[in-house]
């Protein structure tokens, strides 16, 4: 076996690791919580239908290979829920020392092409990467809106701290999700009062 | 919204059920099974890292494009054991109304478009097809191999039976990770003796 099959052989065994990493967001039977690797699947899906409706021209191939490895460096660093009160500056610090060595695992080339992707849709200054974090950022407000809140009682959060948080995002990414995911976060926090 | 949209969103819900989906396959830590979601994020991101050992030329982006659709039918259908005795024939059967449902979903043109990707794989005739499938079929066999057997020994089954159904579709796609498949299984049953 060569080198460069040994490599990547063991990045892909690696990664298995990404279907432990646990998020907040509940699935749509509300049976279970979300793991990070079917949620990067769920996103790579939404990529593939939904890129028409970005507000700049993206090459949807692309933004999918950004999903597919945006949360690989949880299996070091972890997820960290949206809602959390701080740590955001401590786990940028964690995730890109995560991206090193995951990445790193693999043949140099691979493994450079790969952290600079990750890079660019962290940076999200890209229309790639702003639509790749839309989606992102869409994915959880559908699933919370689909499931009683969802996450949203559980952290205590209210229409305005959602709006604040997810709004600016998903409508850098595209005006239509986000008029789409307004009406939800009302529909939700309205059918409340 | 528009109907496009509406028919997308609604497609993208529908499709959250894959990750209640769950196959023989454990994951690698055997903490559980794998579902078919998470699945099908470890097989696009196996022909992200592993293009290059195709015996043909392949896109590898149209590769996982195919990968990540290629089990959403299991939905309707359910997930059948490689090594079921039978069934296959009412399986087929089962998919293929299964994806008419599911992928008609979808605004007409892009529902076509999967539909015709999603048999382009199944008939497993063109390049990325036949690349395709062999990841398929090259994953489980590198988590039997690193989890103790996995399902060979649930299954009861020997190397020769193995090395008949998995050979030929993981050859087919690319020699060089049969090659190391061979080795796995072989490694794994000599062991044994």
């Amino acid at each position: 076996m060569t080198k460069t099959l040994q490599q990547q052989l063991q990045f892909l065994h690696e990664i298995d690791r990404l279907k432990t990493v646990h998020r907040q967001t509940f699935l749509i039977d509300r049976s279970r919580r979300e793991n990070s690797a079917e949620h990067s699947w769920h996103l790579a899906m939404y990529a593939l239908v939904l890129a028409e409706h970005a507000n700049e021209p993206v090459d949807a191939m692309r933004v999918i290979r950004m999903l597919l490895i945006h949360d690989i460096v949880e299996i070091d660093a972890g997820d960290l829920p949206l809602y959390a009160a701080d740590g955001q500056a401590q786990q940028a610090e964690r995730e890109s020392v995560a991206a090193k060595r995951l990445f790193g695992l693999l043949p140099p080339e691979q493994a450079q092409d790969l952290l600079t992707l990750w890079h660019e849709f962290e940076a999200g200054l890209s229309p790639d990467a702003r639509f790749a974090k839309s989606l992102d950022r869409l994915q959880p407000v559908l699933h919370n809106a689909a499931t009683g809140g969802g996450t949203w009682p559980e952290f205590k959060v209210d229409e305005t701290a959602v709006k604040a948080r997810v709004g600016p995002p998903i409508e850098r990414g595209s005006l239509t999700l986000w008029q789409h995911a307004l009406e939800r976060i009302q529909g939700y926090f309205r059918g409340l009062g």
